[in-house]
């Protein structure tokens, strides 16, 4: 009894529609191929009327989206006879490019920004052996010296930039349409520097021609520069990889709202905290606060009474809550008892029920 | 183009091989079909000769192969009217437990050592909103008082004393002989109460009649009760998943390894670590360490000789190093320089090459 052919990672699997050749070694870890949870509980809880789908993309080899994107873009750069690859990152991206680098045997550069590497986000991209840059800086001051040394360099950039990390990324598309039969009527992620939803909007339209998603992008409210219209210098929210000022991929994020007749919105702290809370409470699924801002910005639209009975929404999840696990614990009311024995234990159920 | 139908979940996808009725609710994160992937860099590198596969239990749902179990277990209390469920745990048991718990609507007590809670390992336990009691005492404490507890309320026990966490685990045999056409010669894996080496073992019995693997189990040279024969009362190794002095399936581990042919050896923690850097630098896997202290077993028995080319080794990565991040961080050697623009970073690349 066999479930079809294992799955060979997305480039083995959509190669046809991607700008690949039989030539290209192929560098994977098997990503893609991720699980869509319809979340009943949660859509009934917020009162959301249409059905709810979670795309777990937080279950990619590395813990979030970027390793669609990533297989393509190390497997080219082996092809090209780089000898490594460099990015800025906020400690998805870098994570991503260490491991497939790894595995492809090329050097990885990151360039992150000081904060993000003080607090922990850049360990698993030092786990696979990348050389890490902290940069005294913002993240597109980070973007910026990434695209100035790969210009004049063997190294290739593997950002939202390089032109096969959209390719990589739409196979998200690809694949909720495989789920579900057929596009949903919304897809809703978080936006940071814009390639992500250009690159599902992409998706959608060379893979389901008949019907097209509108697509629901989301920023957290002191990180909206696509919303307000302007770059923003200093980008706050507790939504970290997407606390960018200076988006690179700025009109197609835009024209993907506007071609598909969707649209942008902005949520705060505490409605991403909120809706991280709901998720795990309500569906066993741990987002990363990226992901709960998206999750956020669908609640703010159902209480507005946006959504009818009979539609459906596509919710990507992009990374893994355990990327910021220690935020996650303090985000949390305490539950911790501290006990002995079972009479102790016995003791405090009964307080608890 | 679709891939089959969607993985419905290990229960939707080998139900005829599980002790399930069709009146069972179905409880699941679509669990399993978890990537099986060739190792050939770390292979040649440490002089396997045999051909490594890793089956990268990480990317389930909640990040370790506990997953599998819990889905059947989690079905099953439901369907039994529980008020709730409750486990011992080191932090991979009682996060999932907490998921799905979360999804089914019911409560989840977990129970602890205290050095585990305060080391940050029940974070993910909760931010699924389970009730976490720290216990003044080892991992077999907190076993017995759940014991105690469950015997006497209506809380499920889901550890590996629950007779469908092995039903639910033997699945990943399963999926391996799917994905590689057949069982490997090999198959290696932690060991720390014993559970997983029996359900894995009880799996390729009935999946595989004609050829079955041999087990390789591994403990932490401080923590070894199977291999030094009696329980130990402070177990100790860097592997905290398996840091556990009295296996609650001290038989069915060892009869896994005797009746398949198999071994259990003992790996330090210096060697746990050696072999994590291995991997994530050469094939950009992230294991926790006790997925590493497998990986430790092999790459000690490969320089012992013990495998032969024409063989195949199918490594269980049992957990995602992200659970343990911090400590991650720590155990690699740093790489961060601090700079301040792209000249600095050039300066910096020079010296690196």
């Amino acid at each position: 009894m066999k479930h079809g052919e294992p799955w060979p990672g997305i480039i083995g699997k959509y190669g046809q529609y991607l700008p690949v050749t039989k030539e290209m070694p192929v560098v994977t870890l098997l990503e893609g191929n991720t699980p869509l949870v319809c979340a009943q509980r949660l859509a009934r809880q917020v009162g959301l009327r249409a059905e709810l789908f979670i795309k777990n993309d937080a279950l990619n080899p590395t813990g979030s989206f970027k390793d669609r994107g990533m297989t393509l873009m190390v497997s080219k750069a082996l092809e090209e006879h780089a000898i490594g690859v460099i990015c800025p990152s906020l400690g998805n991206a870098s994570a991503s490019a260490a491991a497939y680098a790894a595995r492809a045997g090329l050097k990885c550069f990151a360039l992150a920004p000081e904060e993000v590497v003080i607090t922990g986000q850049m360990a698993q991209t030092q786990v696979h052996g990348a050389h890490v840059f902290a940069i005294r800086g913002s993240y597109d001051d980070c973007t910026a010296i990434a695209q100035e040394i790969a210009a004049d360099d063997r190294l290739v950039l593997v950002n939202s930039l390089n032109p096969y990390a959209m390719h990589g990324q739409k196979t998200a598309a690809f694949e909720i349409c495989d789920q579900l039969g057929q596009p949903p009527t919304y897809v809703a992620l978080p936006v940071g520097d814009g390639g992500n939803i250009t690159a599902l909007w992409q998706g959608f339209k060379e893979y389901a021609k008949n019907r097209l998603p509108r697509m629901l992008g989301f920023q957290g409210t002191g990180a909206a520069p696509l919303i307000d219209g302007q770059p923003i210098a200093k980008p706050q929210t507790l939504a970290t990889a997407i606390r960018i000022g200076r988006p690179s991929n700025w009109q197609g994020a835009l024209d993907a709202v506007e071609e598909s007749g969707g649209l942008m919105e902005k949520v705060t702290d505490d409605e991403i905290v909120a809706a991280y809370q709901l998720v795990a409470g309500l569906e066993g699924i741990f987002l990363d606060p990226s992901g709960a801002s998206a999750l956020a910005g669908l609640v703010k639209l159902s209480r507005q009474g946006f959504f009818k009975p009979g539609e459906n929404v596509g919710l990507l999840a992009t990374g893994h809550g355990l990327k910021d696990g220690y935020r996650a614990a303090i985000a949390q009311p305490s539950t911790v008892v501290y006990v002995e024995n079972a009479k102790e234990v016995r003791r405090a159920l009964k307080n608890l029920r």
